[in-house]
């Protein structure tokens, strides 16, 4: 019996632990698959570094090319990262008939639709359920478990380093840089946590999981986005007195003509799912019209569970190169073409309730001045506390407002601003309430 | 464009979640299949019977055979419920070689060997994603996306019944029969509620997912039940004391030549993902030997969800239609004969730490007669509590052991039985801390 051949670009963390998991596993793999899988070849840059997973140096390649243009490979796996070297491989191979494996989240945020339209002209398979919280099966529950439902909202929290340092702000009350500093001793966070902690990992997920949920392409410039660096632990105390946690949520809701597509710290409920998912744990939740509203947990990253999902997607692959039915249906879900364009919503016509901290001079008259510049705005407050008064000292104002618009908020901020009562720069987060 | 044609047996809350579904979704439905689907006919016992979705009624049948034998028919839908008639009717279907999916979780658990069976030799599709916790997709997660995984540990809330008594009998500090009734009265739970509290349904969805996640047949009969109807609010408020919360658990777990598969309340940290699950919600809790522990977690009941997940399946099986690959990986995704049957461990040989409730007189020795026959027995104590205490009443003492094995622990409680120091039965809980 013939093996399905397989080639992967890329020898990382990930790419070790897809070398393991077929090495350990390939009995079983060939069992439920019905052929044995066989790894052929690996591109790597350098050739001599050590590998995190025992392989055959003979069957290392630098020349990626050779996986992408060989006859005899039938599943690629694109495990190198990065934007235009990868999609240019990508194209290449899927041009070549052969069905791709990605955990490339930013090349699929970023030019997901080239690669979805050559995906689609050359009837292969696109697998990237590893591409968006690890093992969490989010992609295949998307595009199977719900593919009655119309889909309405899509949220969670889907960077691990970012709710890392979020619950241990949480639990131990220190400040974001140095909960940052140590998370990076621990290897919780990498040396530029820049897409972590800015929201910009968050994003190219969430933009993922928008055009998948609702069927339409997304211009992940048009995704806003606003990182975790800015929140402080009074603010999550604060917070808490509230009855509320501080997460980075990525979220994607469906509006009466347009989406959300978001990713931005938020006040969610203590009773809220994703609100008591700590540590390096992901969680997303779906919400279906019928399916109602359903959430999914996990580790959302590291070797081991996105190793699960490369796998688990070359099983369903190798299935259908088996029994029938590979390249068949669109990555979509539907043909590309009929699908319909939705706008994204811009951010000044999102209407949230806000958490606001001000910063202030601790004197009469000044909760006036906010308290009229945001009522001018048509901003209703809900409750307000002031803490920690200290002798000639600014002091914390927090309000909570009730539903308002964001271009609103925007203005009543930018009139504060320019008085003289704000101490310090005010800090605004977004309260998301949905189920 | 021919249709995919549909037989369904029963019309009641799911079937017509299903009518209602496949209407509002059909040409939704067939853009993702490539055909669309067509409801031919749906047998009823009742013909006159009035129905929560509008259907043709020249299309009603009172006859099952009119759809198991007709040629016509591609995928029948069995949500009539029930074990002999429905196992009947789904195997002459599978027989007639056509595709089935099914909701019935009793016929599964009891029977599902012979269909599994049925459906291999006829080269068939058996979907049952709506078997278990309604649209929460744990069967497709099994299956497909922790397919490279070895799955060492399923566990879960899978009665949203029992959840929701316990969950307010925490809440509100009530008895269980006051709760029942109310939620009676409520629609949460049925007139004849035996099957949800005593445990039953939970373990016939348990022996389900035991038999897919550890490719083993599993005999129904071997899997431990006990419900949740003897859990007092005294109980509940204890384990609270010691941090826990009482759950009604379906636990499956490999061992290292057989498996646990169990339905019993549970002491669980507060910590513990499935510990905070309340109300209807259904969670379950996979660990994969890659995929590290994930979690989902939703309604679990209900015409949406229920009726969301038999459509899921019908897609699937439709796309395999139009594309090829239907009924060539068995129901259970390997060939049912290169399973290995795993023995169920029997519950006497079961270890577990244990919380015990003894009602005692409150007299002196009480205690050394206790912790006598504990000692006697291998258990040793890791903390008591002794509370409640009035003149002339008798008392609660609760224990929390270590690891103790089932049998050590039957025979010292029998020990303690024969003594005059138990005023009532004593109440054991089973401790579960496994992530």
């Amino acid at each position: 019996m013939s093996s399905i051949k397989i080639g992967m670009i890329g020898f990382g963390t990930v790419g070790a632990g897809v070398v393991n998991l077929l090495e350990e596993s390939g009995s079983e793999l060939a069992r439920r698959i019905g052929r044995p899988l066989s790894m052929e070849k690996i591109a790597v840059r350098d050739l001599g570094k050590k590998r995190a997973a025992p392989f055959d140096r003979a069957k290392l390649t630098a020349d990626p090319m050779e996986i992408v243009d060989s006859p005899g490979i039938d599943i690629v796996i694109e495990v190198m990262g990065g934007e235009e070297e990868a999609l240019k491989l990508t194209l290449l191979a899927v041009k070549n008939g052969k069905h791709v494996v990605t955990a490339n989240k930013l090349m699929l945020a970023l030019r997901g639709e080239e690669i979805y339209k050559a995906v689609e002209e050359a009837g292969v398979e696109l697998g990237f359920e590893a591409a968006v919280a690890g093992a969490i099966p989010i992609i295949r529950t998307i595009r199977h478990s719900f593919a009655s439902d119309r889909i309405d909202l899509v949220q969670g929290i889907v960077n691990g380093t970012g709710n890392y340092i979020l619950s241990r702000m949480t639990d131990e009350g220190k400040p974001f840089d140095e909960v940052l500093k140590d998370a990076q001793a621990l290897g919780y966070a990498e040396a530029d946590p820049a897409l972590d902690v800015g929201g910009g990992d968050s994003a190219h997920k969430i933009a993922i999981l928008a055009s998948l949920a609702f069927k339409t392409p997304v211009d992940f410039a048009d995704v806003y986005i606003e990182g975790i660096t800015a929140i402080t632990p009074e603010d999550i105390v604060m917070a808490g007195d509230f009855g509320y946690r501080v997460k980075l949520l990525a979220l994607a809701r469906r509006n009466e003509d347009s989406i959300d597509v978001r990713v931005h710290p938020a006040l969610l409920p203590e009773s809220h799912m994703i609100a008591n998912v700590n540590g390096a744990l992901n969680a997303v939740e779906i919400v279906g019209d019928c399916a109602g509203p359903n959430m999914l947990q996990g580790p959302g990253a590291g070797a081991g569970p996105t190793a699960s999902a490369v796998v688990a997607d070359i099983v369903d692959i190798g299935r259908k190169i088996v029994h029938g039915g590979a390249g068949k249906v669109s990555p979509m879900g539907i043909p590309l073409s009929s699908r319909k364009k939705i706008p994204v919503m811009p951010m000044e016509k999102v209407s949230s309730e806000y958490y606001l901290r001000f910063t202030v001079p601790d004197r009469p008259g000044v909760l006036a001045v906010i308290a009229g510049a945001l009522g001018k705005n048509k901003i209703s407050i809900s409750s307000m506390i002031q803490r920690g008064r200290k002798e000639n000292e600014p002091v914390s104002v927090v309000l909570m407002t009730h539903t308002a618009l964001e271009s609103d908020l925007n203005k009543a901020l930018d009139e504060i601003a320019k008085t003289d009562v704000c101490a310090a720069p005010t800090m605004r987060v977004r309260i998301v309430k949905d189920a």
